[in-house]
């Protein structure tokens, strides 16, 4: 059966090139790198290679600023409550975010809200595209944090990072900004140095890496306690003895994802848009959910009206087509999308709502597939649903 | 040039057939195990495989014990903060640890102490022994945690935590007992079914996984708040995507050490003793500092007297000898271990202590190599010492 994986905003296979380059590291180079004899200095080396790799990737000169972490979600963590530990006034906070940021980001304000925290939220339009006035109307000189997201994982949409950064320092310049940018890395160009932003987070697995390695990005001179407590790895900042085996894969990762970036801008678009037009042109109830005046060029959300998402994965499963209805975090959870809520997606495709995410590995044959056979399950499903009248006005 | 790695306490090299179990899910296996679609559930089940396994080696049962870290120090982290959390009230507490923890555990309750926690430490005698009696003297009605390693990096002393975590809970039923297990796991038998203990970390690089994963036992019913916050991996214990590869590498190499533990304690023990009585009985300025009424079978930490540590393992590294003097957390600090000061070794040989830690890997040949060559580096040194009195009357 055909294999065709429509699911790189949950993870991405691992580039041959980037198990290749790891392979040395899980053999014969395995010596801790923090030892002191000869051999130690070859994965040490083969660390300080990766950060640079990293560091040019996002756009950053002096490497010494990147820490490897152990994914995403620990990006965040320790961009968030680093930042926060060092600020005891409970009363006298406010930490900012987009309603439609990642668990990572929000199960941290959550923990923060309930310890005395104030939290303040900040929504998106139908396009799902951020209300920056809004935002900036919230900052004060009581504002700790804004955490806000490169692009969103569910939509794709792309939020003006940069732009926020400069309007929230300019009102407050000891806010700090924590920029999650884990769907943003291998996408679209990154470019932190030319950036008022203070913490940026990435995820190796989703730009083929293995998952279970990630970096954070912290602006030199930027005060926060670390997370991870222990040895003096990574300049005192996060303790654990380093991956070097994974270290060096992201490193690959991110030189390989570099490389690629025009080629996703325009072919791995171009098949994103066919898919897109391929689906939308045939099905009437079929309305794009990704709207986002911006948006990452690999990412598209389709809401189908009056059909049950997962049974839509279910049937494509079924095909071999495997697609998802939300994040993987929140996989298994019945609740509709917080993302698409945000949006103010109807109820009648909220929970219809599939999500469509390539790689640079996705062929045009794949995409023909997709294309041929998601209307016929739509036309499949919609003779089930209990929705008959309505699907008939649309031609289903 | 020979290579004879005999710092294994450091870490140590993957088993082929771990990384063997790894490779499927660095290559075809990739989808994320929180996924819905069928590929995903390849993952998610190799996961379950392999909590299964680490819980088999823990002597635990119930394999929802088990979450996955991505290493001891996260382990450590997790158990310690994630207790402390449920404690508000600062000025009524007692964390107790012993003063030869590992620096996950130090720095953790030093970060606690600056915010307003009441931490108490507690010796070890000039073998390394804990004595039980001052660390149970200790214990009160505001005992919040005990955190105590089961096997010691440095020395491979053993404690017992068992009776520890027994007689604590007679006193206070309500503290909770945090055993960092890193340096025990593969060297000695675990079987936590059989103990009161609530946490036991252990870090997969220490027993043939790859560096970059861990596991945390978790007694059921023991409450603490999370440490990774995000999204509803490990039944929202611990948050992240899952690191498939290393998890299947940790549960191969957890029932790799498991069956090779007869010939840890058999085997590896008598080349062990082979190295240490070779040292000690060429040597007269040579002291043994492992000296605790139970030992871990790979590791001997012996102390040069009039020698420095630091030449010593410089010699070593170029006969292509590679040992330590201290952890790898560590390296790089010009401290006298904190270990070897709490068991009051004499300051003549402290700062000449070396730590040689065996694996199954290691080969005779490799053990008579370096017992025919560390006391000639040890001569060499003691020319160029400048205590050439006390050496002489030492025969050196």
């Amino acid at each position: 059966m055909k294999q065709i994986y429509l699911d790189n905003n949950a993870t991405t296979c691992v580039d041959e090139k980037v198990l290749e380059a790891m392979l040395p590291y899980l053999k014969e180079n395995y010596a801790n790198p923090s030892s002191m004899y000869e051999p130690a200095r070859i994965s040490a080396r083969a660390i300080e290679k990766s950060r640079s790799q990293v560091a040019d990737f996002l756009g950053v000169e002096d490497s010494k600023q990147i820490i490897f972490t152990s994914c995403g979600t620990e990006g965040a963590n320790t961009a968030i409550k680093g930042v926060v530990a060092q600020f005891a006034d409970k009363e006298k906070s406010n930490l900012i975010a987009s309603r439609v940021e990642h668990p990572c980001v929000l199960s941290v304000y959550e923990s923060l809200e309930k310890k005395g925290y104030k939290t303040n939220y900040v929504g998106v339009d139908e396009n799902g595209d951020i209300d920056i006035n809004s935002l900036i109307s919230k900052v004060n000189e009581d504002t700790i944090l804004v955490s806000i997201m490169h692009a969103n994982n569910e939509t794709g949409a792309i939020y003006p990072v940069k732009e926020i950064a400069k309007e929230v320092k300019k009102i407050n310049k000891d806010t700090k900004i924590f920029v999650d940018g884990v769907q943003a890395a291998g996408k679209i160009p990154i470019n932190l140095d030319d950036s008022e932003i203070d913490f940026y987070s990435i995820s190796g697995h989703k730009f083929h890496a293995p998952k279970g390695i990630g970096a954070l990005y912290i602006k030199k001179g930027t005060l926060f306690e670390p997370f991870m407590l222990g040895g003096h790895q990574e300049n005192s900042l996060r303790a654990g003895t380093l991956n070097t085996p994974y270290i060096v894969g992201l490193g690959e990762a991110a030189k390989l994802a570099k490389e690629a970036l025009s080629f996703e801008l325009s072919e791995v678009k171009r098949l994103r848009d066919k898919l897109e037009d391929g689906i939308l042109s045939q099905l009437q109830n079929a309305k794009l959910n990704s709207k986002a005046k911006n948006r990452v060029p690999n990412t598209t959300n389709i809401g189908f009206e009056y059909i049950e998402g997962e049974l839509i994965l279910l049937y494509l499963n079924e095909l071999g087509i495997y697609a998802s209805s939300g994040s993987a975090c929140t996989s298994g959870s019945l609740d509709p999308s917080h993302v698409l809520r945000a949006q103010k997606v109807p109820f009648t495709s909220l929970h219809g709502s599939i999500r469509f995410s390539l790689s640079r590995f996705t062929t045009e044959e794949e995409i023909d597939y997709t294309i041929k056979h998601v209307p016929e399950v739509i036309k499949k499903l919609a003779k089930i649903s209990p929705f008959q009248k309505e699907l008939n006005e649309l031609g289903l």
